[in-house]
């Protein structure tokens, strides 16, 4: 994507802070009824959902970053799975970004992010699992340094996850080029949902500089527009990292050893 | 489990219809307003999910059986990801066993499966996810014999699945030794979602007669009680299939050549 400013937004402590690692403690969550706490990572796209959801709501909460690669202990404790984002609320320990997304759309005011109508509602959840064709290969780019990935490897992964993308440059032209996902004036579940990745989708190519793995506009006409509109979105700027940033982090990741506290103050 | 009677329930044609194969056309899909139409694999322990919902719900539903290892070409057509279930009803296409359930859920009339409160909703779903780990390591054994795998490697699976079912063997103590995970007097949400899975518990055993895919009910108290529990449940019985037969199709699959129309009458 184009150069964005980041802009600090519900988020009540820093969205920078340090990403804590094995040995830390775990710091005070806050038992206030109605404090939201997120166990985050800065440049995870699966949380990255949750922060979308919770920004396009307007809620409050706070944040506590966890490396992902070199886990703090009390991660494993919160989550048999491992993994960010872990969110508290009111007593409640939920994992897994999908199932943090529902509770945040069943327990907060403001804009629905689901449709109103069922059948449309099932097909926007369908659809974020269909995205996982788009997202698996794009992974196996960013882990593939470790397995010894070759330019032609990322060209092969590139062009699968690019073919799954095309449903989703169909389904918006059905939907209406020009607007969101949602069909209404503001994006809703599935833009939020795939958003992440999107916004990561030309740190490929300034990251590795190989024509194979170029975002080609040219391809994507509709959904082109829809990222440029999405980064209009206030939620979606709350959050924002550029191109240049992103792809500064995906080279630490291809090098061994990502550099999480990148962005973070001391 | 022990043996079971099956019982004919919702479903207007035949749980045990034909299962079609590359070259087979489509078979007509109801259009009628409510119509319920269920594309299934007899022996899928994901599409049984949606059955078991919509057993619960008391919705009429026709099925529509397909193989899964050389798929009818339209089954790739209706759904990208080229998997069971997929559910027809009012103009609508749903794929995805969690996506056809909660869609299940939202439009059916009849007891909820969800929970009424929000933070148990989002821990049901949560753990339908972590259960994951259980399956896993399951299917590993199912699709094992491919990979030459022996009876130790076996074993470790098993070890590893039973591993992570310790975790919900201590929820249900938690939610309450002797009910269902739903805490009411039927099951719900969670009990159903993994149901299907517990239902072909012993027959690894049955299959392999080794003792290390033996299920243990001794390690597992509170979970073999509710398991007991499930077998009386109408929409766990109109679907039920017994151990022996269970054991009877995964040997089918061991040996590479799954034998959907086990239980087809021509």
């Amino acid at each position: 994507m184009g150069t964005a400013q980041q802009v600090r937004g519900r988020c009540t402590n820093s969205v920078d802070s340090y990403h804590h690692t094995l040995g830390s403690s775990l710091p005070a969550i806050s038992s206030e009824p109605g404090a939201v706490t997120l166990v985050n990572m800065r440049f995870c796209p699966y949380a990255q959902r949750t922060v979308l959801c919770l920004n396009a709501k307007k809620v409050d909460y706070e944040i506590i970053n966890s490396q992902l690669m070199t886990k703090p202990e009390w991660l494993w404790e919160l989550n048999p799975l491992g993994k960010v984002p872990i969110m508290f609320h009111n007593g409640h320990t939920i994992y897994e970004s999908l199932v943090t997304c529902e509770y945040v759309e069943d327990v907060f005011p403001g804009g629905k992010l689901h449709s109103e109508d069922p059948g449309q509602r099932a097909r926007d959840r369908m659809l974020v699992e269909v995205f996982n064709k788009v997202i698996m290969p794009l992974m196996r780019i960013w882990f593939g340094a470790n397995k010894g990935f070759t330019a032609e490897d990322r060209a092969r992964q590139w062009t699968e996850s690019m073919k799954s993308l095309q449903l989703f440059e169909t389904e918006l032209a059905t939907r209406g080029a020009g607007g969101f996902f949602s069909c209404e004036a503001h994006p809703g579940w599935l833009d939020f949902m795939i958003w992440p990745w999107c916004e990561r989708i030309d740190a490929f190519f300034e990251t590795y500089k190989e024509p194979g793995v170029k975002f080609q506009k040219e391809d994507f006409p509709v959904l082109s527009i829809w990222m440029e509109r999405m980064l209009s979105d206030e939620a979606v700027r709350e959050y924002l990292l550029d191109t240049e940033t992103h792809s500064r982090f995906m080279a630490t990741v291809a090098a061994g050893s990502p550099d999480y506290n990148m962005l973070s103050q001391s």
